[in-house]
């Protein structure tokens, strides 16, 4: 059952449409198709919500110039592990991180350094998540 | 009460000092008087603790060369205030990124983007941590 | 192998069993035969803490009657999905919120607001779950 | 000194304001004072992230019709308490929640319900936050 | 403004008070005057909650044979202290540590190991919550 | 593809393999195969956290004598049930518990007793994880 009533709700529409178009070129060129894979399987249950997550993940906060996205990748993957309650993000983010430039190398640093702040089980499950991320890439052959 | 009789534990002298003296040679160019205020306050009452911190912590990982110092702060930042359970180690940090070279708004926008993975509650709180913390050093004149 | 040892502890026998059976009456209104299962699968293990379940969980808290049970189970949806690390009871609580009331639109409405608390990975989470027991449902019939 | 250098950064101007408009209705009508008041604080230091605030918090999530705004607070009351690191917005909450019709008595049951979820001290925690945001409710007089 | 409207819940009285009974001895020998002094602050504003963690925390749970007080404690200290977002109960538990035969050296390696599971930072304000406890008995001459 | 060139990153050659080799017994102690496995692990995608956490985790911190294993075990379950994001880490330290002489009716009463610091979930969870840890050691003989 599709979840369309959603997208019928009494919400002014915006005749501005640049968070959109903005976050979903930011989306892209940092997450591939791995980012509207997550878009698509959020909106086929809440369309809304992925918009949301488009316009103002991407559109507001992503966009900003004021920090490179090496160090927003950086800043995620590192959240994310100290968190450890968010693995497929994690994944995504590791992805991402990658994809921006970030290396396997300092990918590895920032999981070990997690050991500081969240304790080695979220660096260990997070260098765990790291190897399967590069393993996949290997045998995809990227 | 001193609790003397920690370091008085039948611990293996290791012969070699070298992750001590490089921790802490690690610990004051990132933390300056902050970093040993804390190791002086944590010696106070678990001595052993102290010196782990400063071996394992700064000597062992804070000075592996793959990851930059600015990398490493925006990172730590992240976490603490993604997990908005350490506020005194979170503003130790601001510091310390600010000492690394990470700007005013770099940290900011670290800050604003942990609206996104923990929540505004998260990044509010550590927005008002970061205020507290420049203001503080512009008083100082730093 | 049983762990039956733990019901001989020296526990003062209640002549009152009110709590428990309160308790089963809400607990089946509320979760049905999930949590029935729930809870001897708990009594598998350790036969007190399943009757705790039920006489404090359910007897005791469930079945005051200052809060309605809709807004309980908007409560608790809402808390575990922010959590984010108990993914087999969150399924619960979407189950046993449908239950008593609160419609589909409702809960992702829930869930959405949760990236404000607790960011957008949690209320992912929260929708993948959701969409889970969504389609289970309509399988079943439900 | 001020950041008045994010609000100049590259950022497209939404030629529709709209979300800021609603956003900043709703904050009055659930915060009053309080809400203009974070946004303020929030204001001085990250101009940008107040927007954000008002706009997607509030003109995006809590202005949706498809959830009843006590049914939002009494969510948003559970998720931070259970989180129990976010005590000045739980508080912010407890307020808001009475502003818009949740009694007195029913966030508490809330907040003892979180026992359940997130063990005594999130319930302890958040019952005596409710207890000064009632007392001081007294003393002005609400 | 008292909240005794909560203790006239129709709430079937039990006439079997072994339970908080027992649940106040087991208090008592635990936490001393300080447990009572949370149980009157929590009745202050939640009669029927102190009672619930009375008659399930201590009459179900704390005298349960199976493991011993010590035991107990380290387990109540190490979770607190990993979870880092409970001070207040941090410090009420670290004395019941001490008043069932913790002893200082054991509580300071306990805490220090929590660096491995939760981080240093909770590891460290957990320290620092022992130094308030140690010397809050010392000058009261315990 | 490995990671060789972790171990050639320049860090001082340490002359002193005390902690290491004090780590290593100890890990064996605690863990057996079980620990050798998971050091392993972590060593095919970064060779100097496995030394870390062998080097620190075991050589610094379980060698340390004044709290028993029994007790350090008990202290790490409660720990990483509470936080409840460690799920391998948790079966790895229940099946350490056993190992150091804690019964499994202590087991399951630090996992009971989480119900009170943390929630049922958590507690529950735990249940879940020691029930498995426990049939797999009765498929084994163990």
């Amino acid at each position: 059952m599709t979840h369309a009533t959603l997208n019928r709700q009494p919400q002014p529409q915006t005749t501005d449409d640049s968070r959109f178009v903005r976050g979903l070129a930011q989306l892209n060129q940092i997450d591939g198709d791995a980012g509207e894979a997550v878009v698509a399987r959020v909106g086929a249950i809440a369309p809304d919500f992925a918009r949301y997550l488009v316009e103002f993940g991407f559109g507001d906060i992503y966009s900003r110039p004021g920090l490179g996205l090496r160090e927003r990748e950086i800043a995620v993957v590192a959240a994310l592990a100290a968190l450890g309650n968010a693995a497929p993000q994690l994944k995504v983010h590791l992805n991402a991180a990658l994809n921006v430039g970030v290396t396997r190398d300092e990918i590895l640093e920032v999981l070990m350094m997690m050991s500081l702040y969240a304790g080695f089980p979220a660096a260990l499950n997070g260098l765990f998540a790291a190897q399967e991320v590069f393993d996949a890439r290997d045998a995809a052959g990227n």
